[in-house]
């Protein structure tokens, strides 16, 4: 994952927001392009196109400790996200209020609060620790990021799940900053729904289709709130009544993104031989030596770390406070080193455990804390906003 | 189009189903995974793609008779319908009724029938001819085809638009089967709302992005029912309350599907320097040549023909019925000659402007009148159905 920046390898603490291209990519994609031009119409049977979001699946599922035919690959992590979220509602239409995380990514709270509304329940949003203590006897689900976008911090899955199920809520994970990095365990914790990002630690390129679960045991009574044609029982009867698929593809709706489809089921090849397991223990051991370095090299640089340290508490990223935390990314990127700024003020490194060494740690944290030391972020081309960061 | 069957070029009839690649497509997906990997996360700025849902909606607008700033493309066509459907319903909520076609692509009646239920709304279900007959004061949307998926009616766009306006109520055209090959003129015939596909005639790929139209004048007072960041004023300021973006950006949810929207920006390359008029004024040579021969070199053969042969009244598809529809199909297939079948008992051919000849139409037509005369569709290995057709 680099290339000459000013004559140096650069280190790429990004894979949080958006991983790289294996060389498996270009080749995958290269080949989709020949067999649709060859098999045309015919692709959708003969190349497997049609079930790419049910065999996708299962490849995401085997990292989120669920079994197959639980997951489907298809829409944006919003889309995914809204389709649960109003199906868990509908299921609990009795109750009156939403538990969510605070300061949680803004699509997961506007979806939260547009949906809540239009039930008529009220949002409940609490510090990401205390999610299982705010669940009631009229909560309807508990909504909320597996892994916190801004500080990293980890939520208890298991605990969370238990109370909310002692109190008859349902449970929906956005495990987006997770997947790929954390070993989440939906089907150990009873989770009921989740959904994720592809394009994050799973590499599958920018907008690559994000992904739904919903457990076996509720399969059956889901509804799907965008009924399209390919969620259907039988698709191609034209049947005049809307009757769901058996299974997950119930939570289809469109044509699966092929194209999209295709580069995520290549990339999802670099985690052939890894399990969630193996995956955590390593991005624990990269943040913990980031961590380490935050207690020693960069001590007194002017950071203030707001990433929980404590292994059970935190994700893969490492996020640390400063005044001119903008400007700080910008000089850090001009250095060789790429992690990103997140509204308010804060510098977000992230771990990707299938991308980086103990020595890209190292090497990073030293260049982190020269431009530090230098002040080097001071220069005012760093200040200058981009459109998207 | 075309490779060798049985030492023959294939005809491909099925544009109207899923279009074939242009060599560009090859190109700009491999310069893409190139680009990625070199900008990474820079990328979403550095190389457009934040922007790409806006610059190849207005590629699309152009198709459509769209003034630029109206057209954004992502996700699949049912969920841009989807959210176009519920908008429509909300804006006019103190309204009972929602007109649409009878036998309308599934996931269009689907749709409507799901959304019309949770909003109190009954269906009225109409030929597509008489969809403004139906128009009534308490009518609140008007949904459908432009050109009928199954029997390539087309519908009257103008008229309708001026009845339901007169009546109050909103329209909503879904141009799958139209865009690339009709001459939709959504501004001049003041249509409000309108989506469609981009892998059937425009040639995206399977599955590749579909796109949403909202006329300039409604914009302002649009609402989006899956709100997601990527539709926010500010995206990157990461607010609690969710606020629009100005423009057509309001109706994005998540996050672009880059590989899909780079894919279908170059196979639109394709249409540069063609109007609606002309691909409309081809397409009509084409499926006006082929009626010919439904009259002449297939006379006889055992065929009706379901598409109105009025010029006005037909898309770009020529639908004939036949008792044994689904072995014909594929004993045309077999013969070189790729069509489609459709539920219950339809051969479709469809005439892609942008990719056939005249030529092509007469070869066609004489290998169907071989495939029927010889009978060859009796073969029992034609009479075998496969899961996707």
């Amino acid at each position: 994952v680099s290339d000459g920046v000013e004559g140096q390898e650069r280190i790429y603490l990004d894979g949080n927001s958006l991983g790289p291209p294996t060389p498996r990519v270009a080749e995958a994609l290269a080949a989709w392009v020949r067999d649709w031009g060859e098999h045309l119409i015919g692709g959708w049977n003969e190349l497997g196109w049609w079930d790419l979001p049910v065999t996708v699946g299962d490849r995401i599922a085997r990292l989120v400790g669920a079994a197959p035919g639980q997951v489907v690959a298809a829409d944006s992590v919003t889309v995914n996200l809204y389709r649960l979220l109003e199906a868990a509602v509908a299921l609990r239409r009795d109750r009156r209020r939403v538990v969510t995380a605070a300061d949680d990514f803004p699509t997961d709270r506007y979806l939260v609060a547009s949906v809540a509304a239009r039930a008529g329940m009220e949002v409940d949003a609490v510090p990401i620790g205390s999610l299982a203590d705010a669940v009631g006897d009229d909560t309807a689900v508990v909504v909320a990021s597996h892994v916190h976008y801004r500080t990293g911090e980890l939520a208890d899955m298991a605990r969370v799940n238990v109370t909310a199920h002692h109190r008859g809520a349902l449970v929906l994970w956005d495990l987006s900053h997770s997947v790929g990095a954390v070993d989440a365990a939906l089907d150990a914790t009873d989770t009921d729904l989740a959904v994720g990002c592809s394009y994050k630690y799973l590499n599958g390129g920018p907008g690559a289709p994000a992904w739904t679960y919903v457990a076996h045991r509720l399969l059956e009574s889901m509804p799907n709130p965008i009924p399209g044609w390919v969620g259907h029982l039988e698709p191609f009867a034209m049947a005049d009544r809307y009757v769901p698929a058996a299974g997950i593809r119930r939570m289809l709706s469109g044509t699966p993104p092929v194209a999209g489809l295709a580069a995520l089921d290549a990339a999802l090849e670099a985690f052939d031989g890894w399990t969630p397991g193996m995956l955590r223990e390593h991005s624990l051991t990269l943040t913990g030596r980031f961590l380490d370095h935050v207690d020693t090299t960069l001590a007194g640089v002017g950071f203030e770390l707001v990433t929980p340290r404590a292994r059970e508490r935190r994700g893969s990223q490492v996020s640390l406070q400063h005044p001119q935390a903008y400007a700080v990314v910008q000089a850090c990127i001009d250095a060789g080193v790429v992690g990103d700024y997140r509204e308010p003020g804060i510098c977000r490194f992230g771990f990707a455990p299938r991308l980086l060494t103990v020595a890209d740690v190292d090497a990073a944290a030293e260049r982190i804390a020269a431009v530090m030391r230098a002040g080097s972020w001071r220069d005012p081309r760093f200040a200058e906003r981009r459109t998207v960061t």
